[in-house]
Parts: structure tokens; C-alpha cells; sequence
């Protein structure tokens, strides 16, 4: 959640003058807003910028970002024929310029950040095929449920693809330099824990499977997964992100072994300094100085979130470490 | 989640010629369309048919109901000087047409579905404020969170404010016949667990035991609670609403000796006949035969489900009582 994006006014200065697609198709802007973070707000890590639904853009779909609306595909898979239909793709070949993307971000960080880990990342089986679905973003899931109950061949095969493409996306940025990838499964918080296990969880094994191949290790990142803690688990990666839903100790005591990641609520960076500290502190107590937290927001920056306040959170939590 | 709706030929020929508000406003057509589920679908009891957000009608914010884009507050509030301002509101006198509603609902009821139990309802505090405050539906919660943050003084008077409206609203559809009410806190799950505690549960206890004071019993519904159970538990109700996001003999057994309603997930009525019927007989099998179980979706039905499934389910669980 480190990423680049409207927050910041370096950002907005350069959106004026590209589209999100644009910054994304070009690696020097793709690495020049990847170190905005880093360099104005004194970030542990840099994050790619990039978007969850790059892996998609090569099957052909239609994808484009509009102001406002968010993420959309205009010819959505709507029937299994459209996932027969579905053109063989290759990660490194057909998403090379995000591959050239994390070389331009390290080269850049090696000479202006040196040190700084960069993260690469990608959307999970299950949030990609819920967009390629439904043509962007969704409330209730409805047409993504009724494909996965209607037509459940057809759902694993979809899924199937979308996680050798993301896993081979993510093993691609591993190899150009990325020191961490992480998988993005914004939305899975809308299944029922039984149908994660049978409809999901072996996709996301496979992509983070495929990622660890190349010798990083994965964030596993959902929100709203309180009762989908253990199956996340199951299913992979070596730190698991966690959402404000869950105070972060009880997240922790769930997700044994594994390193976890969170758990901010993005709004509370919104709220005076006297609180937004007290809320940072809460967290840190909780963990206890336990090794393997990484501090973060629960999910995505908000638009309009004051500046000063994510920096101030930055320096509360190096001040504690 | 009983009530009529878009999935009903029944109800799309009165929507053809009346709005919501006019079938809200109208109580003849509010009881002719809260019988048709009972009729049509054979559900035991009837819901009134009504929308969450009719309390705040009388705040004069400006409501509306919009093709698509569902509720529509059209002068919301956005500073603590807009809850200073708001009007007085005596619920039975202000909002009379929904008390006229249900003594409608259960004169028809009387006359054509006997016995049949009439639960009346309204929207929670923090379900309300989410509306007036964003001015509609919203994903993220922005603007309530910011203003429950920076104006915690003025949040606690529009809760408090918005407590007595519902409570006294509900303690008005109990003295004019139903049965039992609901309080609908459907957003309540954006939220962290104590941020609801410091927040939102006084006000929604305090709506709670308002209608509990006109002698019926509450069903105390959210989505998205798993980790809020025991909080909605101690803000109050006989009866706790879950959705399909925890399995219902766990959240059975964290919610004590409240009865429990839940948990299919509504997009399981998309799913063909076989997979729906399994997962009807997996709560029923989880529930065990234990008493103070009311089976129902976990939230509301959802546009284009097939009647024929929801006759299919209503028969099913019939069937194994």
C-alpha cells in the first residue's frame, strides 16, 4: 500500500499528463512514480506501480481505466466459450514491459534509494476472474458466483489460466529484480470459507507456487478474510496481509508460523494526529516487537488522505521500531 | 430478506406503475406487495415492505430512490453544523404512513394468510448515518469514517438522534401489530471492532431496547460481522442476524443463547438445483435441530434470482423441519 497514487501531488503532476495504462506501458514513468513514495514519505520499501489487472491485458478483453468508474473490460467472459476462446499467453513475452518496468524501477533505486527493496505484485486467480467477469468493479459478486456454481469446469479452467499468468507474471518480476511479490486478492472476502477451499485456494496456491519458483518470497494479501485467515494460509506465502476487521494479535495467533502484514484501517489516516497515533501505537502493542510484522494499511490508500499523515505514520512507527 | 422485490413478476407489475416511495407512501400497496412472498413463495412470515433508510425521510435530506444507483440523499451531511440543524422528528406521527402500513399488513394478512407473523424493520444508526453522510451508497466509507473521526462530538449527536428516530419508529410498527422488528445494520462490517464498540454500539443498543419496549423481540441483523458478533450481542437483540461468511454453527456458538437467522449466501440461488440443495442441507445439518433457528439468505435477495429456487429452498427447508 505504498504505492504511488492520487495522495500525492508528484503523482497527480504526472497522471495530467499520462494515462494510468501509459505510466504503466513506459518503464521510466513506471519507475519514476515508483520511487515517490520512497523518496517523499520515507517508505521502507518501494512498491511497483502497476496495476492488479495488468495480467489481463494481454488475453485481449478490452481492459481500461476510466476516471471514476475504476477498472473496465469491455467483452467480460460471460459464458464458458469465452474462456475456451481465451488466447495462449506468455508472461514474460506478452507483459514485458512490466518486466522492464521492475529492471527501470531497481536501476533507479540503486542509484537514489540504494538498499530499498522493491515489491512487485499482481491480482489473485480469484479478484482478476471476478473483474474479467464482471466488467469491473462489483458489489455483490453475483455474476462471478453464479459462473463459479453454474459452470464449474469452466470456472477452474478460467482460473487455471489466470494463475499460470500470474504466476508467471509475478516469477517475471522476481527474476528482472523484484525482491518481494505479492498477490493481490482484493475481493475474496465476499466467498463463504467453503467456497474458497473448493473453488479458489488451488489457483492461489499455484500462482504463489509459481512466484516462490523464482526465489522470492509472496505476500498474500485479501481483505475482509477474518474467517478465511487459515485457508489463506493454506493455500501459500510467506506473509499474510491482514485488514482492519481483525485486531492484528488475534490475526497473528491464526496465521502461526507465517510473518504477517496490516492492519490500518486506510480512513483512520484521516482522523486528527492524537488519534491516528493512538491507532498506530494500538498496533504495534499488540505485535509486541514479535519479528516478522510488517507495518501497513489494511488495503489501498484512500483518495484525498492528508499527506502529513502518512508521514507522520512512517515516523511514529521508525521512531518505535 | 423475505420482502418483495425485483425478482417477483408479482411485484415488477406494481413497480410498472408505482415508485418505491409511492408504494411505501401507499398502504394498500405496501400490503398488497409485503403478501406476495408469503403467496407466491410460501415463506412463514411476512416482512413489511419498506426501505431501511424511510427514518431519515422526515430529516428533510432530500430522499430518493434511483434506477441503478439505489438510495440518494441529496443534501447530505457533511459538518457537524448539519446535525445541529437537523429537525425534530416524532417517528409515530412524522413517519404515520409506515405505521398505516403495517396496521394495513396485518389486516390483509389476517384476512388471507392467518397466523402469519408480520416483521416490521428499519435501518440501524451506523447504516443510516453511512447514507446521510455519503450521500448514497458507498464502498470505502470515507466520508463516515472521516466524520466519526474528526467530529467524534457531533457523530455521537447524529447517532444519538438517529437511535431515537429508528427505536421509536420500531416501537410504532410494534404497536400497530408486527410482530417482530429488525434492525438492519448493513454496512456495520466496514468497520474495526473497537471502532464499533466506541461508536455505534450505545446507539444501536439504544435503538434496540426502545423497540424492545413496545414488547416484541429484535432480530439484530449486519453482513460482514464475523468479527463483530460479540459486540452485536451486547448492543442487543433475541435473534442474530449472520451472513454466509462464517460457517452458522460457529458464529451459533459465539452468539450464546441468542437465536441465530442466516446464512445462505443469495448468489446460491444462481447455483443449479443439486449444488443449491446441498448447501440448504449443510446449514440444517450444522443447525442440528437446535431450537431458536431461523433459516433465511444472509442478505437480501438479489435482482434476476430465479423464483423457482426460492420455492425450491422454501419447500426444502419444509420439508426437513
Amino acid at each position: 500500500m505504498r504505492q504511488a497514487g492520487r495522495y500525492l501531488a508528484e503523482y497527480r503532476a504526472v497522471r495530467a499528463k499520462h494515462s494510468i495504462l501509459e505510466i504503466c506501458h513506459t518503464p521510466e514513468l513506471a519507475a519514476e512514480v515508483t520511487l515517490q513514495p520512497v523518496e517523499h514519505l520515507g517508505v521502507d520499501a518501494a512498491i511497483l506501480f502497476a496495476d492488479i489487472l495488468l495480467p489481463v491485458e494481454p488475453l485481449g478483453l478490452g481492459l481500461s481505466f476510466s476516471e471514476g468508474a475504476g477498472p473496465l473490460i469491455e467483452r467480460p467472459i460471460r459464458a464458458p466459450e469465452d474462456v475456451a476462446a481465451l488466447p495462449d499467453v506468455d508472461p514474460p513475452r506478452d507483459l514485458g514491459f512490466v518486466v522492464e518496468a521492475v529492471a527501470a524501477c531497481k536501476h533507479a533505486l540503486a542509484q537514489r534509494a540504494p538498499g530499498t527493496p522493491l515489491i512487485g505484485f499482481a491480482g489473485a486467480p480469484f479478484t482478476l476472474a471476478s473483474y474479467v467477469i464482471e466488467g469491473g468493479s462489483s458489489r455483490n459478486f453475483t455474476l462471478t458466483k453464479r459462473f463459479m456454481y453454474q459452470h464449474p469446469e469452466a470456472w477452474h479452467e478460467l482460473l487455471r489460466r489466470l494463475a499460470d499468468l500470474v504466476g508467471g507474471l509475478l516469477g517475471a518480476q522476481a527474476r528482472a529484480g523484484a525482491d518481494v511479490v505479492q498477490l493481490f486478492d482484493s475481493w475474496v472476502g465476499c466467498l463463504a470459507p467453503e467456497d474458497y477451499r473448493r473453488f479458489v485456494l488451488p489457483h492461489s496456491r499455484r500462482a504463489i507456487e509459481l512466484a516462490q519458483a523464482a526465489g522470492v518470497p509472496v505476500i498474500h494479501f485479501g481483505t475482509d478474510t477474518a474467517t478465511l485467515l487459515e485457508l489463506l494460509v493454506e493455500a501459500g506465502g510467506e506473509v499474510m496481509g491482514v485488514d482492519w476487521r481483525i485486531p492484528i494479535d488475534q490475526a497473528w495467533a491464526r496465521t502461526g508460523d507465517r510473518a504477517v502484514q496490516g492492519n490500518l484501517d486506510p480512513a483512520a489516516l484521516f482522523a486528527p494526529r492524537p488519534e491516528l497515533e493512538t491507532r498506530v501505537r494500538d498496533i504495534l502493542q499488540r505485535v509486541g516487537g514479535r519479528p516478522g510484522f510488517i507495518f501497513n494499511l489494511g488495503h489501498g490508500i484512500l483518495p484525498g488522505t492528508p499527506v502529513d499523515n502518512v508521514r507522520a505514520v512512517v515516523d511514529l512507527v521508525h521512531a518505535f521500531a
